[in-house]
């Protein structure tokens, strides 16, 4: 039996991530120390409340509500406390204190990220977070490592799995957004307050945060164009089907150049068409997925669990590895890239294409006037589909017209829809969805 | 502007990938030098002809036909020449000059592997490959680094993009084996002579690659059960449709227990039925795929460009900064883990389900006779399903039956079917294919 150094481990949280990492630690301590070439001490468990309830059984004596002292006997902080503070402090002081520091913590990165990984690179200590986007996923070393010498034009990610749920399964089964919702609340998939989810915020933090690291350029969170799922129908996702289509609710990072020519970066949430043979339609169920365009590499897609304290503690497990393996090596941490610092575009700038649903009489004029008003603002049609329902009382028929737009700014199509709502030969203008993937 | 210090960089072959590594280093040096922390100055080009046509235009200055020198001067080495020899003999004198090595060299890594990592550990330098499997697909680095902390059950991957565009095309378009190879040679999918790639051995490589990786173990070349598509025909991929499977051609590893108890690991490569819904099912044409089911972060799956000069460029230049940045930082490699050292596994101890398919006289006591004899070697059958061609010439009708089992062993299935072969009851086996995926 080789006798190892050990390395001493600190845990702050024992939360359903935190209680999985502990276990993992302390079961697997013997095969972690030869693949890392040192002992994985577990120092301590920082909690609130010692006598709470955890979702796996814990060493008591490793529980301990002196949070500033664990930290400052580890060589490794774990953090997954969740949320801004008191997290973003203890990060601070374990960083200060010359450990390295793995997070989870999405929200805090996407808030606070250039304060801490600058503080990491003033002492030449680590930061990992490959827990913090799509789970289990590795998404955040292939974009900082194996693809760093390759250059990312677009990331399409599905990277919140309540919502992916909840819009696979009106797909599948035809339920409404409410019922889905209530299946996902039902089976777990969804908190009970699940705004954060289906709003958009969860997906907007990853958004931020693959963003940043793809383009070397900070992106802060409120820089992220963010719309949730809550407007989505069933009517929707049946006509998405109908034309070939599926909706997902997509985490879009772009490296773009707008009409006046000035190159940038953009990074949106909201919900999309994506053609049923994309690589991105045959996510099913709370499965995650990133999808990366590169100049050189092609598509890539990575897909796995985005949550599950299980799958996220494989993560951990990771960048913990990989922080011990540094520390037996020795040397300082390779800082977070910002070299770049691209202009951050409004969405206005950003094109895409569109689809329109529209509700017109079925009368003469009405196609060669919507044509025009589409022609005035620049926006080129590609496809029109229109369909025609019978009125019972003998009053003008209603027609459904499904439009495709060509590739056209998200101003221009703006201005064409706020026209299209006040325009006398419109009724209402049912849905507008943008089309991914093409 | 920033000065560096700046890395010597040696390329080894000037062929379709070492052509697009040189053409995008000298591209986007400025960029990469903010990546890394350093310079990256293409020392030159080793070649064997220098008049040689290219696929891209490289400086004259830089091509040399003095590879030894070129690698005495050199912190990293790119080694592309493919082949075992004289690579193999240029690796080590790298290694052992103290320089990091990057190769993209599936054949020789399959097959002197143990060598060249024991030679890297013995001077502290690191060898990278994430190029040799799967093209452009981050998988080596997640395997290594990312699942560090976790254990992998099994690998199945879709790593021959060849034989996944002739398996594909058969299914999508009806086309028989030979058609669909020809397809593939007219559009630069298969190499004129396409043996390496039908017959699995360029897939076998790989699965030893990654099987000796995922499972901390040496996995020689020679371990690996080895089966082509060359068998498969229109009517397999037919039949497979309709009972709702595709066929592809897997490279299989996983980590079992025989019957004995012994944990062991096997590795494999063979035409498989895998059930559409899977995701592997969604991998079409000449992509690749790599599914990995680990016990803590569940299934994931890597997907992107198998092959292809640029695609594979840019997991070579990933490689390179990895590389560049471990020079910037100091200290040794990071040793290949082979602690685990588990037995490898003869292909007679693996299970699987299996699927047959039968022609036999559509009699009386067949069926009675058929599912004894499956009793008899301890399969269990699943389903059965029975179709009857009716016979012109007013002989027996002979009937299809098309047999799903359970698990069971690849050496009671062997004896299984062997028994088939002679039994009276029994006109034909047409087909026995391995099911995975389930």
């Amino acid at each position: 039996m080789i006798e190892y150094r050990n390395l001493k481990v600190a845990l702050l949280g024992a939360g359903n991530v935190g209680a999985q990492v502990a276990s993992l630690l302390l079961e697997h301590s013997a095969e972690l120390a030869e693949r890392v070439g040192a002992g994985l001490e577990l120092i301590g468990i920082a909690v609130r409340d010692l006598d709470a309830e955890r979702t796996a059984d814990l060493p008591r004596e490793l529980l301990t509500t002196d949070t500033e002292s664990l930290i400052l006997n580890a060589d490794i902080v774990i953090e997954l406390l969740g949320g801004l503070e008191p997290a973003r402090e203890y990060i601070l002081q374990a960083l200060n204190s010359g450990a390295d520091v793995i997070t989870g913590n999405k929200a805090l990165l996407a808030t606070h990220g250039p304060e801490l990984f600058e503080a990491a690179e003033q002492v030449g200590a680590q930061l990992y977070y490959e827990a913090a986007v799509a789970g289990a996923i590795p998404i955040i070393r292939p974009l900082h490592d194996s693809l760093a010498g390759d250059r990312v034009r677009r990331i399409l990610g599905i990277v919140n799995g309540t919502t992916n749920f909840i819009l696979d399964r009106m797909h599948t089964t035809g339920a409404t957004l409410q019922e889905a919702l209530a299946t996902a609340t039902e089976l777990g998939f969804a908190e009970a307050d699940p705004t954060a989810d289906i709003d958009g915020y969860d997906a907007a933090q990853k958004a931020a945060i693959l963003a940043s690291l793809a383009f070397h350029t900070v992106v802060p969170l409120d820089a992220v164009h963010r719309e949730g799922i809550t407007g989505i129908t069933l009517e929707q996702v049946e006509a998405a089907r109908h034309a070939g289509y599926v909706i997902k609710l997509l985490a879009i990072c772009e490296r773009l150049v707008d009409a006046q020519g000035n190159e940038g970066v953009s990074a949106r949430v909201h919900p999309a068409l994506v053609p049923q043979d994309h690589p991105l339609a045959a996510v099913h169920g709370g499965k995650n997925a990133v999808f990366i365009e590169a100049d050189a590499a092609g598509d890539l897609m990575f897909y796995g669990a985005g949550a599950g304290g299980l799958e996220t503690a494989s993560a951990v497990l990771g960048d913990l590895v990989s922080a011990a393996r540094r520390h037996v090596i020795g040397g300082p941490g390779i800082a977070e890239s910002r070299h770049a610092i691209l202009p951050i575009l409004p969405m206005a700038s950003i094109t895409t294409r569109y689809q329109i649903t529209l509700a017109v009489p079925d009368q003469p004029g009405v196609l060669a006037a919507i044509a025009e008003l589409f022609l005035e603002h620049g926006v080129s049609v590609e496809t029109l589909v229109q369909s025609v329902r019978a009125q019972q009382d003998g009053s003008t028929p209603t027609a459904t017209l499904v439009i495709g737009t060509h590739e056209a700014s998200e101003a221009s199509l703006a201005a064409t829809v706020s026209s299209l709502a006040e325009s006398p030969v419109v009724e209402t203008v049912s849905s507008v969805l943008r089309v991914e993937g093409l």
